[in-house]
């Protein structure tokens, strides 16, 4: 099948939990895992030697998950999760209660899928413009919040707009919120990640631009994104590792007496542990099933690309859920910023 | 495998286009093809035989094909040839110039995906008042129109609302827009199909409502219908057969040292009409690639389901689309339905 | 001057309370206010007697008036105040709690001064859907909710539309919401009146339809409605009468040493009782000071009209006004009409 | 009536026009008007001299009156009239066809009447990106756009966000496009002003802001501003000038045996230049028929203000007059700034 050009087919994900998962890298990172309110909460610090092997920045990344925004009460749990855990993140950062915030909603207000960010600023509580008149109560934080768009609306690099209003606002931390694509079908408008390694506008997307981090700003940045769409080739390599992992788990378990009962449309076959053997792989799915993970990334790629078929999409009920995240990521991050903002 | 259920994965399709590919039927089908300014034209007649092959009413079916309405050029073309297969149908339905029309536009107008029904309603030029009031100029038939929401947001069937507003505003003919679900990721925002055999309300997305036809309501009934979602199983199976059908024709081309020099990331090897013989399907994708589409439809769909991940999908660009495609059909309505409107 | 022909100048208003100021009609009307969480409150009651004089039917209008619905405080409890208002309506009409309900907004979605309808129907929980099949639980009452559009918009009367789905839907009762024309610029935003005569689709802008009644449809009709908007020759007359009560007022108080420190621009002058004599007022403002309302308001007509100056106007805050009033509306009713909903 | 202090009430106009209207002034001012399609221009230089009589800066102020922006031929009348006066002011200003631009559009997206600024940037072909990847064909200039929000929204000085961008993007020229406020009636929604004095961000509506302006930024800045929201106080002081026009107008006329034909309501006694005597005026309206314009709008100011009814108002049409105006400036811009874009 020719030589691998990885970089045609590189992983479209900005979610280093991902990341980590598919290189299977252990070095030099620390993870941890917690359960809260039926949220999974993973703390994942990636010391220098992870960098290169996972094509991600060192820091701290915490990615909580979830199944649905749209269950009332699965919404308030979460929105209470993604507070606490944005709180740590400030103090892990030496963030003080009067320093003062400038929120950045990347992406594009006028395309639901790419709209979180500006959502998100909409439902910010900002005070910048009661400090500078002296008219602010006490229990709030200065915070100011801005949605510069993007480039095919404006015109200017999201980078060079935001790199100007930083210095004429001069805040002394900011928060990036950005729509991110996953690598992964099953994270879909179900996982949030923050990190303290800033941001690169439309990388998740395969065009990427200038980064906004503490490198070249100098101050924190806070970097809060949701995947919200995927790519064709990711559905159906993550498809053809799902089939292989329901023929393990079918091997293990349908000739078990005890699992007669159990009706298979409603099995959880995902955490299966044990793998088919080579030769089992290759039986089911010839060629294709002898390949790595990779390797079949890239012939998907090649198949879907020139076609035109590798289509990045986004769950039909797109519009229901983008409202609902950003309420929870907005809401979240109000009662953190403002110590008299109770009503999460 | 265990035996075949067909009906938990049948095909979500509402264009005859595709059920007759799939079905590779041919008895009880007229059809004839046609290309107008780059717009591929399908008309196809179902007679009684064909109908229990395709789970398709008989009845016409007029489809036309086009790449990317997002393209200016491409879209007046694409309007342009809407308006006169419009026409010619409205003809062949012995619809006259005077005839009354009611418009129902279909779907969520809060879900982007859904919109494409309440989008065109909001760009139909409507008369059936001025006609009331008797100060409409010549030139013009009586149309009205109306968008009676989804039984999520009304609580109501959505056959009842449009039953009894039919009712009371007795028009000759009926024009129903909607989106549909697609069967194949080719045709995705890039096919609208007419047809006179009526709709029935989220058929497509398969909760079926019950049907707005001739039958029911004893005038003509035209559905207008673009395939805005896809689901996963198909995006999967389309990608299975892309796969074998670019294996063909690498077979063929590439040790063809005359094609050398081509650009093997360009190449268009949908067109091949040769196929992989049973052993290299077998080679290549193992116990998959000796299964029929519909098995394989079904093996996915099995793997998909228990674990909640055969989403229904829109391509990430779908506000711009929609907003393209709506005005496409509004506009190209307007001229077929008004003599003095001109400016398509 | 000419003579006076009334008809051209009939007050706008669909507000009772505003009617009876105006006429200060007495016989066969009986009223009661009351004042809850800052809230007033007034039940009227129009008898036989009562209806021509003020061009309004007999029936009940309840009318609830408050400052700020931006303020988020006076929000919640105008939201609380309205709703048990409301059920005790529900109950003065004999609607027990499951008799089935079906909520029309009027107005057109497109014009956010007259959205009020269509946003309150977007926030309406419906359940009729889930009563069809069988799968609501027990706190809950069957409701079902519509937005027929304006006749601009569909071509068809608005009244023919809903008689359509009232003969198929057959609710026990209907409850219809609109924005309505204010006859005072005090009143804009600040009013929600209640009533069981229905409406007439469009009436308080002067473009009458049908009407939507008890007479009509044999079930209760319960109208809610705001007033959004005031033409010019309200302001004008308002603020003519307002000049007047500020001259009584400073008149009784300017020269009053217990008043030298009040701030003349932070008094409310407008609860004065006492009036200007006539020679008072003829001094002030001439002939017009010697006018009647009516006279004043026919006269401004005249001017206004000729030069297409009597514009019907909203306040700029139109957008933020019309989401807090609808929420307010939507959920004070799903309190009211469902047990089980609690968060008002 | 007490001591008058004129900054109460100061006439809330961005309008050049107005406030030489109101002014009355001559001196330091050239002006000429003329007729094209329809449509006025004026066309007014304020000279030195003129300054400070009139509140305004010295510079040109261009101003097109039109009637109807919802009548499809009047709207293309002014597209065009708007868009060769645009282009007589890039000449006049010694704007070059290369010179690259940055369009920026003031107000809040939220709040429909103000949204006008917001609006055009969306219909803005913005090419700046393009000439970055040198993928841009010839006939275009480079263009960036953008919609910094109010500070309500962001927290932040709006001018603050422009000049981090401006110092960014380093444009030669820039164009501010935002809604403004009328002292008149008669023109909301039927004037666009030019003026190469360029704008205080939110100074119509009485909250000042720091202005963005050549003396700033050292570039030329066109200020395009059409009046959309008018107070109380101008609604009441132009319905008196207006009573008092038509009083003058009758007297006139209304005796003249060849006028006995005219209809009363429709006649335009606007243009009449006789005014009514002094006892006239005293006669009809007291002692307020006696005062001169800036005190009768003080009175009304003092009457309406200490009740909260001096309210900022827009015609209830505003939400399609918005989307007919950013039409017009938008499609008129582009066409003056790309010399390849001639469907305008």
């Amino acid at each position: 099948m020719g030589q691998i050009d990885m970089s045609k087919y590189a992983i479209r994900t900005d979610l280093a939990i991902e990341a980590i998962e598919v290189s299977k890298a252990k070095d030099g990172i620390k993870s941890e895992e917690e359960n809260v309110l039926g949220v999974k909460i993973t703390r994942v610090d990636l010391l220098d030697d992870g960098i290169k092997l996972l094509n991600k920045k060192k820091g701290r990344y915490i990615t909580i998950e979830f199944e649905d925004v749209t269950d009332t009460n699965e919404k308030e749990n979460v929105k209470e999760v993604f507070s606490m855990e944005f709180k740590k993140l400030l103090s892990y950062l030496g963030i003080n209660e009067n320093d003062t915030c400038l929120l950045i909603g990347l992406g594009n207000q006028k395309s639901t899928p790419d709209a979180l960010g500006p959502a998100v600023v909409d439902n910010i509580i900002v005070t910048k413009h009661l400090f500078d008149l002296g008219t602010v109560s006490d229990g709030f934080r200065s915070v100011s919040a801005i949605s510069p768009g993007v480039m095919g609306q404006t015109g200017i690099e999201t980078s060079e707009i935001i790199f100007g209003i930083v210095k004429r606002v001069k805040p002394d931390f900011i928060i990036v919120v950005d729509a991110l694509a996953s690598s992964s079908i099953s994270r879909i408008n179900k996982t949030i990640q923050m990190t303290d390694t800033g941001i690169h506008p439309g990388s998740g997307v395969g065009n990427a631009r200038k980064e906004i981090s503490r490198e070249l700003l100098d101050i924190p940045v806070i970097a809060i994104g949701v995947p919200t769409v995927v790519d064709a080739v990711t559905i159906v390599s993550d498809t053809i590792n799902f089939l292989q992992k329901q023929m393990a788990y079918n091997k293990e378990n349908i000739n078990n007496p005890a699992n007669r009962l159990i009706d298979p449309s409603c099995v959880d076959y995902t955490k299966e542990e044990k793998d088919l053997s080579f030769e089992e792989k290759s039986n089911l799915m010839g060629i294709i099933g002898t390949l790595g993970d990779d390797e079949v990334r890239q012939l998907i790629y090649e198949v879907l690309s020139p076609v035109g078929y590798n289509l990045m999409v986004t769950p039909k009920e797109v519009d229901f859920i983008i409202e609902k995240l950003s309420d929870i990521i907005a809401g979240g991050i109000n009662v953190a910023l403002h110590k008299n903002v109770t009503d999460i």
